[in-house]
């Protein structure tokens, strides 16, 4: 029973039951909300996902939290937003029969943990029913804690963080009951009072909230997450000296990217280092000033692989090869890197994109300075757009 | 006035007051809405477009409306969208008297016609009115004809196309009242009440005409202008031989984008032939088999430049050169190509992202096949992203 257009953004992001006797939704709202304070502890918290739904107002066939963002699934970063938050034990997710499968092997290829599946029911409201049932003590063989609050969030919210979260389940420990709230609330409220008996209290959420719903939406998601996996660069160099190209260039990425953070480690510290960076970090610098060598670039790429941020999102590698152009033929250079074309090709079914970039280490001062230049405009195309098209190529700066 | 994130989607799309006392209110709304009927004829009308909104919720300091998008104005589209339509005598504008002049130089910049400008006023409804009386008979040296309809248009609603228009029109002079709206319809239809002592009716809109509000639907118009004008690509052949590499990579295009239309021209019709492309498609695959030519390149370039393609949207442009990389060392027909560089500078600044490709016309089968398909994806990577930062690039397939 999906909202018509008219009631979507009022919505609920979350409802929270709890025995506490509250509950609360949330519509989208310019209001950000702070997050809670540290002494406030959420108690044993379960969440339930509706993820019944079939999609239809997206226009395309495949309901819309299964639809792909960067090669993943929708609901792949909802249930990845949820299992971030510790003080969630579990995470029971409402499938209908014929999806149960897809969602089973989401949940293995992508490692998602502390999720169980119910089936969906005819409805959101008997979904989400069906939901908290599994997590009900009186199910056979439930392996399920029973919790003291349960968090009910769309599968399609994908952008939830745990500020947010807290604070939900914290006013459903400390809220009464609002009759305002259930007279211009939305249905979520109603389910709460009609299956738990207890009225519900509405709370402002953060834009961010937002549930992807039509096809605009899906654009957004893609360009929101590009935009967030982007916001940390970290610069590999092969030298320490400060005066390097490598520290030229981050300075030039710190002009071009003025709202992305910009971090840099040098080649000798990577396995050391550099695992400092990777849990946060999607985009990879690898600034070369001696002789293209491919030996500290399979070493890289080798890390990356290891972790677990390719399975995630697609990592961007930009091998930087810094000479005259004057002294070196440019022709003759790009020869002597054709080996990147086939690397890329290799770690390119691993989900990461490599790349070369040729800039002009030229004694002239203003020319080093426009590549440098362009040479940040490339890389933020490059870390931004996560175009696999264009993996294997050699820019020139 | 804006309305509250609640009521958001409830907001109108339109709305329509006219002598025949009907109006109506465009709620968000899965179902698109067929053209009205030929026969019928939407009389004298003029729109009204708010654009007094200081867009707080979008996040930004800019009011949304002149928010950029692929660096033009978002109230450029909307007016843009506006215009297209021929039987809109009038468009008036109300903006705060601090961002006239923007208003002004946004219309003279990119050549907008048939626009007037009207103070806004202090609430959305003021605005509305303050138009209104723009376009009233009785206002001194008022060279606005007195329409039959007025249609009340968001200006951060770009996507808004004709036959809804015509529907809102003919809505507003066959349609009577309706308490239900009223009772249910949003703050505009309480206006058109309030203001012209008439009822209005609700009629359901497409999800196109969504409303900008939050910095992802800015996210998401970009998306979808890109997507917009990527719908069409035209391949310019310099050789008339259907066996020609041209025609093999225009069906390689049609698998690669098979929900594009690609269509194909012979480099000697350009100035003819292409003339009849240019008026809807914005990327131009060039392919040259024979020696790299710049002069006809140039020749194309100056026909887009003349035209006013590049002033609304970023144009593509990819020269591809086909060659066996078994007989011409590649780095070599780089060299010869380094012109592409300093052309594509030159037209960048007219807004046409220029770019090399160099396809292997081999010998080998299923070489070429996997060099087609590449190129194919690199290609539908340029024209989708229009990424001026790749520009004078040299990419390999």
């Amino acid at each position: 029973m999906e909202p018509g257009p008219c009631s979507r953004p009022a919505e609920p992001g979350h409802c929270v039951s709890g025995p506490a006797g509250a509950g609360s939704a949330f519509p989208e709202s310019p209001l950000s909300v702070a997050g809670a304070e540290p002494g406030n502890r959420p108690g044993t918290v379960a969440a339930v996902l509706p993820a019944g739904g079939c999609g239809e107002r997206m226009g395309v066939r495949t309901p819309k939290q299964f639809c792909r963002v960067l090669e993943r699934p929708l609901i792949s970063y909802t249930l990845q937003a949820m299992e971030r938050v510790c003080w969630i034990k579990d995470i029971v997710v409402t499938v209908t029969g014929e999806n149960m499968e897809a969602m089973r092997s989401i949940i293995q290829r992508y490692g998602h943990k502390r999720i169980s599946l119910a089936e969906a029911g005819a409805t959101r409201h008997r979904s989400i029913f069906n939901g908290l049932k599994a997590l009900a003590e009186d199910q056979p063989d439930c392996k399920l804690t029973k919790p003291e609050v349960v968090i009910i969030h769309d599968a399609v919210r994908p952008f939830v963080e745990e500020d947010i979260l807290l604070r939900v389940v914290l006013a459903a420990k400390e809220h009464g009951c609002s009759d305002f709230d259930l007279e211009f609330g939305t249905e979520c409220l109603q389910l709460a009072l009609k299956y738990c008996h207890r009225k519900a209290k509405l709370v402002e959420g953060p834009p961010a909230l937002w549930k992807v719903t039509y096809k605009q939406d899906l654009c957004a998601a893609e360009a929101m997450i590009k935009e967030k996996i982007s916001q940390e660069i970290c610069v590999v160099m092969n030298t320490k000296d400060e005066e390097s190209v490598g520290h030229l260039l981050e300075e030039a990425l710190r002009k071009e990217l003025n709202c992305m953070k910009i971090t840099s480690t040098v080649m000798d510290h990577i396995g050391g280092d550099i695992r400092n960076f990777i849990e946060q970090c999607y985009s990879f610098i690898c600034v070369n000033v001696v002789s293209p060598d491919s030996q500290e670039t399979r070493k890289l790429l080798r890390i990356l692989e290891e972790s677990s941020l390719p399975l995630l999102y697609p990592v961007v590698v930009v091998l930087v090869h810094c000479f005259d152009f004057t002294s070196v033929p440019l022709a003759q250079k790009m020869e002597s890197l054709v080996w990147i074309r086939g690397l890329a090709k290799e770690v390119k079914e691993r989900n990461i994109l490599l790349s070369g970039l040729l800039l002009n280490y030229s004694q002239d001062e203003q020319k080093l300075q426009e590549s440098l230049g362009q040479s940040a405009a490339i890389i933020a195309a490059l870390v931004k757009e996560r175009n696999s098209a264009l993996v294997g190529q050699l820019l020139v700066a």
